[in-house]
């Protein structure tokens, strides 16, 4: 079969997408396709694939029945330039190959992430880990870019003071904080990829984390495109229901109201219900009757 | 907190637990259950989880949102005993340490598996990994039987002549046929026990190899109860539906013809809308009408 | 064979022990012994073992020969506070489970690391990576402190103040520096902690993770003391020599002046060459009549 | 820096190399080669890498000090046909992702691994898992292959039996031998090969897996030359000498009988001495009065 090339990828090989205010993703290489997907599973499977007639049916066939290892098949290779706490979450992946910037050989670069006022949110009170958008002050948003651009300045002015000092750099870099940028060549298998996309382009993901996903998602896209939209079709957008939640649709369909049945099935009032109610509300969006 | 001790479990170490017809699991050593699921989520969520009021919420929590890691602070040690081509599906869950009887070190023990006749089956037509159960006349199934006998003692025997001729082990088992059993140490996290057990349970798996794990997720129910009833609701007796399917049973739902229904939202007549139907069965079952 | 215990580790279990300023480690729970890896063994080379007539010797033997396999049946979880500089070095290590402190979900519990004045260094000149502990005048140590703190004590009263005005914790944090304190449960088997060990117990590797893996090395000597022993003799003080050290080692044997030979045999003056010489002072001490 | 194309690669993808009778390599794809490595290491090391003038002089330091990780930044992907009993020990490497043929969903292809006169040996006495090529009797090694024929062609010959009377292809295959030959595909990074390398082409791993690992460090040598000359010189040819070891060198080397020393360093007269001896031929070749 030889190796995959794909023109429209060859293009983009290099090229720097900008993410945040330093930030940026780079794909310097890649190995293989949708096609290395297809050439894996067949040998996997056959000649029970021959009645799959075509390319984009078999990869939504792997897909749905989580058939992940021709996935793993292709390989990409980015080269990113991110504030240090968005590297502390992505590291948590641990399928990947990672060569990082180190500040023990080497000054920092003295680049530091300040978000823009849009940005800027308050605590959000029913997402324990994320930010509501609304309603920050001008003013507040303003104090915190400066809080972070002095936090910035003053901890750089002193790390290439003491650098200048001759301080060891393992020592020095001790005082910068998070937002300070790093780099990393980071490379992995589209399987993995995928599992990364789908923590990291979700709503509930950091908001500086989400953006670099989305660069590496539309990347992606191109160089797998029939699996990518499985992907998106089967995991991405799915809906998945528990048995309990199966359950109380049963109940929901016949009629019963929705905040009565979860105790009968046995989920919880709370968040539990709330989850439920959103799902409703999207599968049954014609059928309101129903659930109001 | 110290070290979680589950006494209904050191009841039942190194107890064998029969697997097929020469076959075993025993659990060999655990560290951790449900509470070490819940001690590591609160190191990771901190005041966050206070609100969580109870334990079962939390885990509850942790499964339905991918927080993967806290199941991974639990870890099983089995030791089995399988025929070879079991071990060879089983051995492609990679995360996981393993310790074989290597036959270039020892002789075969000599036991080989020799299925039952009730579990002598057809070659599946819709499932072109499976099998079907019925109607394979007796005598057909006498005859899978006699020739699985044949094969595995005429293959010992020569064995055994090569062996007492001095020629290496490593070669003489060149000739021996993948039913032999072979045994192991296999130790695993909760997390990816999960994985496996979601892959190997379910229906679609070989039967040889479903055994074992239907054994081992009893133990495992004992091990972390909170934790398997989370599993068994929100991966195991879960339904998926893929974006294309959400719309699809919308237009189900307004009482549009489900065969008809397929082709506008862009999935393939065959297997796909077989298995939507499949899923309309057991989430409308009380609503028949608009299906059929 | 039952589950190890091991009443002198029974006794430390949830023990803390200090490190560096504000941190420790603390042992959570374990599974298995130097036990644990014979009964492994034993299964994997079977009949092959009976002649290694004790548990040291085929210890000794699986290390020599890197049947890594049977260390890694033997599991340990630990509970770390720790810089947020050295948990970044430590993540490296992949093949093990973390669950971590989320300044998202929650508030930094406000410890900072602040090197002792011995421990303040200069850059090292030969080691890229390193520092050197002469020389450093008291007011420069001084300063060095000073500004660890100053950045720390402002960066921690900026959080509070942006937190206190409702912006979010994901936010607020990117201004903390990486000398604040983090925790996290960590568990791993024993063969790659070994390889953990071997690398942060490296009088290369950085001081401040160099005295977490001291401590857990005194740990883990507890817990299976063969197998530490194996360790240190085979891997931790072993000396390697290169094809081309072994060709140059000849030469200076029969006498030829060691500076000469690595152009020979293929070798560079620099690093390379002191490296060698490093290893000929140890393994000819006492002939050191033919090197000099 | 864009992609690496190795022209004397290129000539070579999609071309069998044959090993064994009915086994082949094909390396069907690969991403980098030593250009990747030095990307990767360059932006960990930084500046720190300046000094290091040249790319050899780099990568043997990167190999020497257990870098391993710009060593993952390249990548290739094999197609292989190897018999069972072959693929039951590579699968062990755990690193790699894999997609292998499945007599779940397929009939067996039908080739059966029958060893050369040649490479029938006999028990080895002194390697508890290898074998001894001498002396096998003419008449002994034509029973070895006659015995593996017959074997083969019975159990194939049954399974086709049963396969034309319909049993399901999961079962039929129950009967058939380890030395019958599969198909995968096998995607793995230079790090991580390079240890399977290291294991595989050892003269103590089976012939058999020693064949295709030879082919495969052909392949790789031109893919790397810089990173394999390293890994020859540092890692395949390389001597390490135990602490035990070390001190046990120096009294040797000052005259003292070798077989009294080992008891005084506290190592055991059988395999560990032999091991002993054996290094310090090699390492005092031109020395020998002061060993004998």
């Amino acid at each position: 079969m030889g190796r995959v090339i794909i023109p429209e990828i060859e293009a983009i090989l290099d090229k720097e997408f900008k993410v945040l205010d330093h930030g940026y993703v780079i794909l310097v290489d890649y190995m293989g396709g949708d096609e290395s997907i297809i050439q894996a599973a067949r040998v996997s499977y056959g000649k029970g694939t021959k009645k799959l007639s075509d390319d984009r049916g078999l990869i939504r066939y792997l897909m749905r029945h989580d058939h992940t290892t021709p996935f793993e098949m292709v390989e990409l290779k980015f080269h990113c330039k991110l504030p240090i706490f968005v590297a502390r979450e992505w590291i948590r992946h641990r399928t990947a190959n990672v060569n990082e910037y180190s500040l023990r050989y080497s000054e920092p670069e003295g680049d530091f992430y300040i978000p823009e006022a849009g940005q800027i949110g308050f605590q959000s009170k029913d997402n324990k880990q994320g930010r509501s958008l609304q309603e920050v002050p001008e003013e507040l948003k303003a104090k915190v870019q400066r809080y972070m651009k002095e936090i910035s300045e003053e901890a750089f002015k002193k790390y290439q003071e003491l650098n200048q000092a001759g301080i060891a750099r393992e020592m020095a870099r001790m005082l910068l904080p998070v937002n300070l940028y790093t780099r990393w060549y980071w490379k992995i298998d589209l399987h993995n990829l995928f599992h990364f996309l789908r923590l990291r382009i979700d709503p509930r993901a950091q908001y500086e984390i989400r953006v670099y996903a989305e660069v590496m998602a539309e990347i992606t896209k191109k160089i797998a495109p029939l699996a990518y939209e499985a992907f998106e079709d089967y995991k991405l957008s799915s809906i998945t229901l528990s048995k309990l939640e199966v359950e109380a649709l049963d109940t929901v369909l016949e009629g019963e109201n929705v905040d009565e049945v979860c105790e009968n099935v046995g989920f919880r009032k709370g968040r539990e219900l709330n989850e439920f109610k959103e799902k409703l509300e999207i599968l049954l969006k014609k059928e309101k009757k129903l659930v109001s």
